[in-house]
């Protein structure tokens, strides 16, 4: 199983703390070692790192551990390959445009049997560049979302029930636990496993599950802080995580979540 | 004026030697310094480093200077903002997945009274993210070839003849040196400068001008490789680069010029 971690503030943060414990996954204390990424939103720019090394051992996960980039939202994956051989083509997150903003998906689980098999002829908008099911089914939930709002969505809710909506349909064809951003918002789906936590004041020390290291985030913080940290199982020990129900999509913005009314979040 | 800085092979090669002396030109041996971004293929995937600190300062370019990357096609900018302020959204190299493929585009010059003004309504498939020029040139490319060919195109000539069509219409408003790649073949557009060279055997040594830094190919490589590099202004000066001509739309694959009848590679 892949690991996912995502985060989305209300001020620019940087992920070091959560990244340092959640690196160690891709080949040290978990066996998540076929490649892995992370994407940053800075404004409506979008940095995206991959690199089909260990993450335990990629220079350019070392580059991230040690260089604070602030982000608004942020979105990385360790990858243990089930379909798609270990590739950069295959390596999420997974960017494209749509409606002017790029939108970033990683994607823990396998689709099976799963249509639409794109090609060339298909004549869609969003086509995918690598074999795995992960970047077919991103495309396939940007196509519906385009399909349903051409000149893009600025209801929360709304987009919030029309990508649940097309979540329905493909999670018939297996677990589909994902996260996904265009930069303002971060959606959460919860399949099978998937935890988040809110950081806000009072701040307090947070201890890593992957490496005995420590932060007093009250050092680091001001009162007005807020930090959402999802990721598929906690990254720390001493810290109370809220496990996500399975079949619930969630919304994040300015570092919590968004609350709809009960029939919205879960179908 | 930004600077360009592209490399077309036809065995994956770093391109640590060049973009040692490419680098210095952003902030230390030249004024380019509004960020600058590098974009690598690696089979059919593509990895792409931006950033809006000055690349002679960036840890990022620090790493790309010393971790090497190997990649059939690569494509480098040093900034010197004109058009749209700095901010990571508007760093070249800018991405777009067209047909299956990852394409990249880093622009030098300025398009002036440019349209179209894209937004929302156009309902196009590609819309610029951020406020230059470039990417809305880079868009309008796409859009025309995609228009021109929605199930792709697989003729060299004909997809060259194409964007010449495209660039033609586009450079009405002004200088349009381009480096465009998707990963299989490198296009090269001079509207005012740009130089490129053949490195293949016998190899020799090469001695950058940005650094008292020399390297001597013929330890390196085999008989067989082959490797164009195109930029905005020589990189050495112990080799003979050839200066493109104004107008010229060059395309290279495997490390050399496809060669076209005269009267399609210049109108």
């Amino acid at each position: 199983m892949c690991q996912l971690l995502g985060m989305n503030c209300n001020v620019p943060t940087d992920i070091v703390f959560s990244f340092t414990g959640f690196h160690h996954r891709g080949g040290r204390t978990d066996k998540h070692a076929d490649g892995w990424g992370i994407a940053f939103y800075e404004g409506a720019g979008c940095r995206l790192f991959i690199d089909t090394k260990p993450a335990a051992e990629s220079p350019i996960a070392e580059l991230v551990r040690t260089y604070p980039i602030h982000s608004l939202n942020v979105i990385a994956h360790i990858r243990k390959a089930t379909v798609g051989r270990v590739a950069l083509e295959n390596t999420h997150p997974f960017m494209r445009e749509m409606w002017g903003k790029y939108w970033t998906f990683a994607h823990n689980g396998t689709l099976k049997n799963y249509p639409p098999r794109f090609d060339a002829g298909d004549c869609r908008r969003y086509t995918p560049v690598g074999g795995t099911d992960s970047e077919y089914g991103f495309c396939d939930l940007l196509e519906r979302l385009r399909q349903r709002f051409p000149l893009g969505c600025n209801d929360d809710r709304v987009l919030h029930d029309a990508l649940l909506e097309a979540v329905v349909e493909l999670r018939a064809h297996g677990d589909l636990n994902f996260l996904l951003s265009n930069g303002e918002v971060l959606f959460a789906h919860c399949a099978t496993k998937l935890a988040y936590l809110v950081r806000q004041a009072p701040f307090s020390r947070a201890h890593l599950v992957d490496e005995d290291y420590e932060v007093d985030f009250s050092h680091r913080t001001t009162p007005k802080d807020r930090v959402a940290v999802i990721a598929t199982l906690p990254l720390t020990d001493n810290e109370a995580w809220t496990v996500i129900e399975p079949g619930t999509l969630m919304m994040f913005r300015d570092g919590a979540p968004v609350v709809f009314a009960a029939s919205c979040t879960k179908r």
